[in-house]
């Protein structure tokens, strides 16, 4: 890699410098000149040449030399996380969801707007007006913005098809969003997002393929294969709930029936707070949602062979009564029955995956050597 | 990359700068010493010495200078795939078939030894014997050996499950083939080869995702994603046919019922062809067939959204009445209906992708610097 900039404030080749210094300094270490020449491979000049650049622009700060040096003591380097903010919304059925984190994703606060599941397209964007404003006011500057939809996103962050939103296909999120916020925005599918958020940072970090299931009001997968989120050709990937011989599209009809036998219990929640405390009629009922769920995760595990099967999405905090009755059923169909772990984020995965997303908009601003 | 040879007969560094230059010289093209240390980055002297190495093995050829070359014409260097062989091996319900290519893959002669389907173990790795010495004798240095097998396959090349061919559980084939050729031996499952070699030499050429279906007397399913085999953590992907509600267990039966009621025909061949002859039960007992495949692989598709389904295995000969009616049927189940395509390899598919499995075993030995 030349080192010299060939013109312009910021060449391409000193961006291209820019980008190796700002990689190494993504880990935890602070790291001198020295040995930042050492690893990525510039010339001592270059690399002052670039830092300098870099903490005039607020993406490295100076941390304090290290403790014990002899001689005249080495200034050493972190990448500034600080330097600007990621912000992830998460456009649910019952919620918006917004975090503002800083550019390692440490999330600094949240907004949440309530939305009625019945709330049409006008109602739901509004809601999202409301929640991002909040969660932008002094929250310094957005980088970049990650959304995620229910239903299936295309590549410009268009909502092509919703069946659980009212009024929701054919909604130009992206647009929408993009009048909220400065920088780039990206919209993608909330399975696909929860997926992301647990390979970052989740119980899936460090695995390389993973089924991602969200189980909740609706029923969901997301894909992480060889370490990286599948979209699939068109983006539509994870949608094997679709086919109605996964049994996924009846899977909430059992609890939905004990609802009804139930009337004093009007939230999902009920089922398993009665299934936990032995109620048999509750019992059969979470049986007969996990024994559909597990028809659709064995496709997908069977189809996979993943090394992990995460069960995120709202019925999650529930998974103390859902998790062992899953296992069985995963071992009745699949012929090798993986690991299974619950989400630790709540409700909160997909807006962190959204997060993501946005992070990664910013690695790819910073790599096409576009100032951000 | 340093290009200092620290000593021994080819040393690791040398080693790496060879692997640069036969990289480069994969191509089409050949190539002069110049235009080689430019594409590598060695300088001219290193390359020359490589070069002078790699001749003295074989591995390189030097091609006449180009026409119209003017004052001394430079000398030209060609990668030399006829240096040694690679073996496929296809150990198939009825039949093993063997094939020798060249370093290139391009196939030099073909063995097929017929086994009767209801072979049990002794009898057909007989078979595999007289098949795989009639396809070495004279036939060159055998470099690596690829094994295609149905049933499951674990890392070291012994067969876990094997439901289809009697006795085969529990085969260790690696240990078995490697008895009878030279060089390193890879065994694995035998859709996953087909779906390799769809993806090397076939009609999946330069797509990133593939369900590679094979149809036949057993219904399999090879997945190349991300322009990779897809292995899964345990090497047991694309086993979805092991999930009743998908339909692959009885898909055979609408054709075994139909041969029932025509004891004349013996092969399943017949089916089609009174198919295709406007046979109306005949067509019935497609229909009921593909509707059957068409869950399984709608599952799939559904799942991994992939750019393209092919179609291969015995029954892709009868393509032409099977493609519009699983069209039909993903059309009805699937979001996107990807597109279809037919296997133009008939049986030799497999052994194919047997041969690849080989070819990656060169590969790996020339990049980790051990002499092949």
């Amino acid at each position: 890699m030349s080192e010299e900039p060939v013109g312009g404030d910021l060449s391409r080749l000193r961006q291209l410098n820019a980008v190796g210094v700002l990689r190494e300094l993504r880990g935890d270490q602070p790291l001198t000149l020295t040995e930042l020449s050492k690893r990525t491979g510039l010339s001592r000049a270059s690399t002052e040449d670039v830092a300098r650049d870099l903490l005039g622009r607020g993406w490295l700060a100076e941390v304090a030399p290290a403790p014990g040096s002899v001689g005249r003591p080495a200034r050493r380097y972190r990448f500034n996380a600080g330097a600007g903010r990621l912000l992830g919304v998460d456009v649910g059925g019952h919620k918006v969801l917004a975090l503002v984190t800083d550019l390692d994703g440490e999330v600094l606060h949240q907004v949440r707007v309530d939305v009625p599941a019945e709330a049409g397209r006008r109602a739901r964007l509004a809601a999202v007006d409301r929640c991002v404003s909040k969660a932008i006011a002094g929250a310094g500057e957005i980088w970049a913005t990650g959304v995620a939809s229910t239903g299936l996103v295309d590549g410009t962050g268009k909502v092509m098809l919703s069946d659980s939103l009212p009024e929701w296909t054919g909604v130009d999120l992206a647009a929408h969003v993009r009048r909220l916020v400065p920088g780039p925005v990206r919209v993608e599918n909330d399975c696909k997002l929860a997926a992301l958020a647990e390979n970052w940072r989740g119980v899936a970090r460090y695995a390389k393929d993973v089924v991602f299931l969200l189980a909740g009001l609706r029923t969901g997968a997301g894909l992480i294969i060889d370490g990286k989120l599948h979209r699939g050709f068109a983006n539509w990937s994870g949608e094997i709930g679709a086919l109605p011989a996964v049994g996924w599209q009846t899977a909430p009809n059992h609890l939905h029936a004990w609802l009804t036998n139930h009337p004093t219990t009007d939230a999902f929640e009920g089922v398993f707070v009665a299934a936990r405390a032995g109620d048999v009629s509750a019992l059969a009922a979470v049986d007969g949602y996990v024994k559909d769920l597990a028809v659709g995760a064995s496709a997908l595990v069977l189809t996979l062979d993943p090394q992990l099967v995460v069960i995120g999405g709202g019925f999650s905090r529930s998974a103390d009564v859902m998790v062992e009755p899953l296992r069985r059923e995963l071992d009745r169909w699949c012929l090798r029955t993986p690991e299974i772990r619950v989400s630790a984020f709540a409700d909160e995965g997909v807006a962190l995956g959204a997060v993501r997303l946005a992070l990664d908009e910013v690695e790819a601003t910073i790599t096409s050597g576009l100032r951000p």
